[in-house]
C-alpha cells in the first residue's frame, strides 16, 4: 500500500471504510414499513440446518431458496422447539411451549381423539382479530379429531388445504418415490392419506406426485384473491418435504445429483420460488413478511436418501444441536436488510415477532420474544436462554439441555432411531440410551457449534455451571403441563375417511379423485417434454 | 394461479420462464477477454471446507470472501492432492502429482536438504516465459537448501517475502494466540521463524502480530507496481492462517465469537478484502483472475481452536474428504459469470487453467486438466477422476482412493492424530491404523457426500468397483516416483538463521527489527481505538 505511507491519515480512513465495507447497509429507511404486512410462513418438513445449497450442502441445488436467503436475513442460531414434528408445530404457532398446550410425549396419529386446545391462541386467531385473512395449506399434524375439530379451520384460518398428518402415516401409497416401496413393510390395515379443503376429503389416497403442485395452485390462488380484495393474508404453507419417504412431482424426479431426497428438496425449493414470485407479480413484495424455517433436525433413517445437519451433532429425534436448530431466513424486500444474524432466535418468537410488526399488543403468558430489532436493524436478540424439550418429554426429567448465551448444559442426553444405524457417532445411535449427566456435559457452541469439546471442569464451565442449573431448575418448576393431548388415545372411528361406511374399514376409504383438468394435464405435458 | 386457468399456455411459458429465474445468466459476453490476465492464486492454510461463512460455518465471519463468493464462482467439489502441506503446495504449483517431484512422504522441516527440484516448471516459471512478473509472499514450505536454493526465487518468483515453512515449526514465539503457549511443550533446541525478503532474512524471530498486514502491504505494494509498469503479473499468496497454533493481528484479537480459530479467519478474511481491493482499486479487476483455495483439510488437534470440514468426513491428515476436498472460489467479474459448480476439479488443474486462458501451450506431462469450460461456461469438467494420495505416501500402497465421476472407492484408510483425541467418529481418530479394504468401501458422493453408507455390496458397487480398481492399478503402476526431497534428510546447519555464527545454535538466531514505520505505529493506533 503505497500511497498509504504517503498519505497515512488517508490510510486510517481507508481502513476504517474498509471494515465496513461488504456489510450490509443498515442505513435504509425502514421505519416506516406497512403496519398491516402480509405474512407468509413457509414451514418445511425434517430439512437439516445442513441441507440447503445456501448453508453449505455441497451437492443440493436449491436456487430459489439461496436466492431468498441472498437478498433476506440468514440465522445462524435458530431453534424450533422440539426434535419432533407436532410439538414443533403447536409452538410455533401459539409462541409457547408444547407443554403447555399439551402436544407430547411425542406426534399425533391419523385416529388420535386430541389436538391443539381450543384455549390456545394461534398466529392465525390473532391475525384475525386485526381483520386478516388466514389460510394453512399442507401438513398440520395438531390432530383432527371429532368432526375435524382439530382441524386449522377451527384454529382460526379461513382455509385449509392439505394431509393432516405425516404422508408416512399412511400404507403404501403407488407413488413413493423412487419404487413405490414404503420405509417399513406396508401397513395395510391403515387409511391411505386424506387430502383435506377445509374438513371435507377432497381425495384419497393423496396423489404424492401432484401434491406439490396442487398446493401451490391453492397458496397462489389464496395471495392473489386476498391481495385482490385488498386484504391483509397470513399463509402458513407447511410443506410434507423433505420427510421421509421423500417424494416428488414428475419435473423434479431425477432432477438432482443428490438423489431422492435432492429431488423432494428440489420441488419444496421449486415451492418457494413460486410463493416468492407469486408475491413479488401481486405487487406486495414490500408489504409482505417471509420466514422461512424447518421443524425439526434431518431424519437419517432412510440413510443414503436421508438429511443432513451438516457440522452439528446428530439428528431428528435428539435435544443435539442436529435435532433442533435448523435454517430459518426472514425476507420482506426494502424492510429487513440482507444478512446473516448470529443472534439467538426460536419458532416461538414468531408470533411476538407479527405481533410487534403489526403495532400490537402480543397474546398474554407467551414463551416468545420479538425479533424486530434483530430484523430490522440486525440488532442484539431479546433472548439469551433456550430450553430443549426431548421426544417423549416428561415433566420429571424436565428440559434435557439448556442454552444460555453461547452455553449449552446437557443435563440429560439420549440417541435416536432417526440418527440411523449407521451414524459414525454413538451419541446419535438408539443405542445410546437416556444417561443423566451430574455434572452436565458443557459446549460453547459459538466456538464449538459441533458439541465435540466438553468443557465442563474447565474454570468457565465450573463458574457457569450452577448459574445454567438453577435456570433449568427455575424453568421447569414455573412450567405448567397441559393434559396431553396425544396420551388421550385414539378411536380407530376417527381416521379420516372419505367413504365411511365401507369395508374393510379403514384400508377401503378410497375415492375417486377429480377428473384432471386441463392445466394439470399441461403440466404433465410439460414436465415430460423438458426434463 | 387463477391466471394459469385463465391462460394456460401462457402458465406454460411462465413455468418454463421460472426455470431458469435466479440462474446465473450465462450468456454476458466474456468471449474477449484479456489474453494476458493477472493471476492471483490465495491459497489458505489448513482451512477446512465448512470453516467459511459462506461454506455454512453458523458462527465464522468472513464477508470479504462470502462476497468473493457471491461475485464469483464457487466449487463444492474441489481437492487438494494431499492431506498435508508441502505436497499439495508442490502439486499446485507445478499441475503434477507430488509423488513425481519427490515431495513425500511428508513435510519439509526448517533444516532439510530436499526441496522442490528445479527440473519442475511452476506457475512462475511458466508465467515469466510470458512475460510476467511474480511474487510469493507467505508460506513457502517447499524447501530452503543450501543458499535458499529452493526459496520461490529460484523457481521462477521475482521476489519472495515470508516464512518458509509452518509457524509451527519454529520454538515458542512470544506472540502466540492467546497466551503465549505452544502447542506442545516449547522446542529450545530449534531457530526462531525466520521471516525472507527473497533470499534473505529480513526478520529472526518473526512478528506473528504483525505478519499478516507485512504481507499485505507487501502484496499491494506489487500489485500496484506491476499495474504502474503494465507489466501482467502473477501473485501467489498463501497465507499462514488457519494453521495453528492460530494467531491473530491485534485488530482481529478477540473480533470473532468463534474464538481464537475465528479471529485468525478473521484476518485472512480482511486480507483477501485487501488484496480485492488493491484489484479494483488499481483499475485491474476485469483482467485479474483470482483463485482461492487451500492446502488441505481442517486440523482438529487443538480441539476447540481447530478447523471444520463441515458435512465432511475426518480432518487433515486423511484421505476422507475432510482431508482433501477444499474450499475453492474462482473470481474475474466480467468474465467469470457468478454462480456453483458440482463439477470436479483440482489444484492440479490451476496451471494447464492458466496456460488455457493465456492461449498458451502448458509445460508437458502434467496431472491436471484445464477449467475454463467450467470458469466462462459453468460447463462440464475434463476430469472424471481424482486420486487420494495419504500422508506417508509409499509406492507400495500407492493411492488411498479413487474417485470416479461420483463414486469414491477407499482401497486403504488410516485415522489421524490431527482429527483429535475427541473426534466421536472411530475411523477418524489416531487409533484407527492403516486398514486394507478389499473390497473397498464404495460411497456415492453426491448423494452421501459425508462418506456414511457403504455401497461396496450393492449391485451398483458391485458393478462400478472391478473398473474403479483397474484406474488405482493403471495409475499406480505408472506413476514414476521422483527421489523423495524430504528423506533427502536435515542438517542443522541449514536451519535459517540471520547470525549464524552465533551460540547456542540454533536457538540463538535473532536480529532486531527494524523500527515500526509511522504506519505500522498509525495502524497500532486504530486497531486500540476501534476494536
Amino acid at each position: 500500500m503505497a500511497w498509504l505511507h504517503a498519505f497515512p491519515f488517508l490510510g486510517v480512513l481507508a481502513i476504517a471504510a474498509l471494515r465496513y465495507a461488504c456489510v450490509t447497509d443498515l442505513r435504509f429507511n425502514n421505519s416506516q414499513y406497512d403496519r398491516k404486512p402480509n405474512v407468509v410462513i413457509i414451514f418445511a418438513d425434517d430439512l437439516g440446518y445442513g441441507d440447503l445449497s445456501c448453508f453449505g450442502h455441497p451437492t443440493s441445488h436449491t436456487p430459489f431458496i439461496d436466492e431468498m436467503a441472498n437478498k433476506g436475513l440468514v440465522f445462524t442460531q435458530f431453534y424450533s422447539t422440539s426434535p419432533v414434528c407436532s410439538p414443533s408445530r403447536a409452538s410455533l404457532l401459539t409462541g409457547r411451549y408444547q407443554t403447555r398446550s399439551g402436544i407430547y410425549p411425542d406426534v399425533f396419529s391419523p385416529g388420535d381423539i386430541g389436538g391443539l386446545p381450543h384455549n390456545e391462541t394461534t398466529i392465525a386467531e390473532f391475525l384475525g382479530r386485526h381483520g386478516y385473512k388466514s389460510a394453512a395449506i399442507g401438513k398440520w399434524h395438531l390432530g383432527v379429531g371429532v368432526n375435524g375439530t382439530y382441524l386449522p379451520t377451527n384454529h382460526g384460518f379461513d382455509e385449509y388445504y392439505g394431509i393432516p398428518y405425516s404422508h408416512d402415516m399412511c400404507p403404501c401409497p403407488v407413488c413413493f418415490y423412487p419404487d413405490g416401496s414404503c420405509i417399513r413393510p406396508c401397513r395395510n390395515n391403515e387409511a391411505p392419506c386424506p387430502l383435506f379443503g377445509n374438513t371435507t376429503i377432497v381425495e384419497q389416497p393423496a396423489d404424492l406426485i401432484s401434491l406439490t403442485k396442487k398446493h401451490i395452485d391453492k397458496a397462489t390462488d389464496f395471495i392473489k384473491e386476498a391481495t385482490d380484495a385488498r386484504n391483509p393474508f397470513f399463509l402458513y404453507y407447511a410443506s410434507y418435504q423433505t420427510h421421509h419417504p421423500q417424494f416428488a412431482g414428475q419435473r423434479f424426479t431425477n432432477s438432482s445429483i443428490r438423489g431422492a431426497f435432492g429431488d423432494a428438496l428440489a420441488e419444496l425449493d421449486w415451492s418457494v420460488g413460486m410463493i416468492l414470485k407469486t408475491v413479488k407479480d401481486a405487487g406486495i413484495e414490500n408489504n409482505t413478511y417471509v420466514f422461512f424455517t424447518s421443524d425439526n433436525g434431518p431424519s437419517m433413517t432412510r440413510e443414503i436418501q436421508g438429511g443432513s445437519a451438516g457440522l452439528l451433532k446428530c439428528c431428528k429425534g435428539t435435544t443435539y444441536e442436529g435435532g433442533m436448530r435448523v435454517p430459518a431466513i426472514a425476507y420482506w424486500p426494502g424492510v429487513i436488510p440482507p444478512g446473516r444474524t448470529h443472534e439467538l432466535a426460536s419458532t416461538l418468537d414468531l408470533l411476538p415477532t407479527i405481533a410487534t410488526l403489526l403495532g400490537k399488543k402480543p397474546p398474554l403468558r407467551l414463551d416468545g420474544v420479538d425479533m424486530e430489532e434483530i430484523l430490522l436493524r440486525h440488532g442484539k436478540s431479546k433472548r439469551d436462554t433456550f430450553f430443549y424439550y426431548p421426544v417423549g418429554a416428561d415433566p420429571r426429567f424436565g428440559v434435557f439441555a439448556v442454552r444460555y448465551k453461547q452455553y449449552k448444559a446437557h443435563f440429560w442426553t439420549k440417541g435416536s432411531g432417526l440418527c440411523g444405524q449407521r451414524n459414525p457417532d454413538d451419541d446419535c445411535r438408539i443405542t445410546a440410551l437416556r444417561t443423566k449427566h451430574n455434572p452436565p456435559l458443557l459446549f460453547d457452541l459459538d466456538a464449538d457449534p459441533a458439541e465435540r469439546y466438553n468443557i465442563n471442569k474447565s474454570p468457565k464451565g465450573k463458574r457457569i455451571i450452577p448459574f445454567i442449573a438453577k435456570l433449568k431448575k427455575k424453568f421447569d418448576e414455573r412450567m405448567k403441563w397441559g393434559t396431553s393431548q396425544i396420551r388421550r388415545g385414539a378411536n380407530n372411528t376417527l381416521i379420516p375417511c372419505c367413504n365411511p361406511g365401507c369395508t374393510p374399514f379403514p384400508q377401503c376409504c378410497h375415492c375417486e379423485r377429480g377428473k384432471s383438468s386441463l392445466v394439470e394435464m399441461l403440466w404433465k405435458y410439460v414436465i415430460s417434454d423438458d426434463t
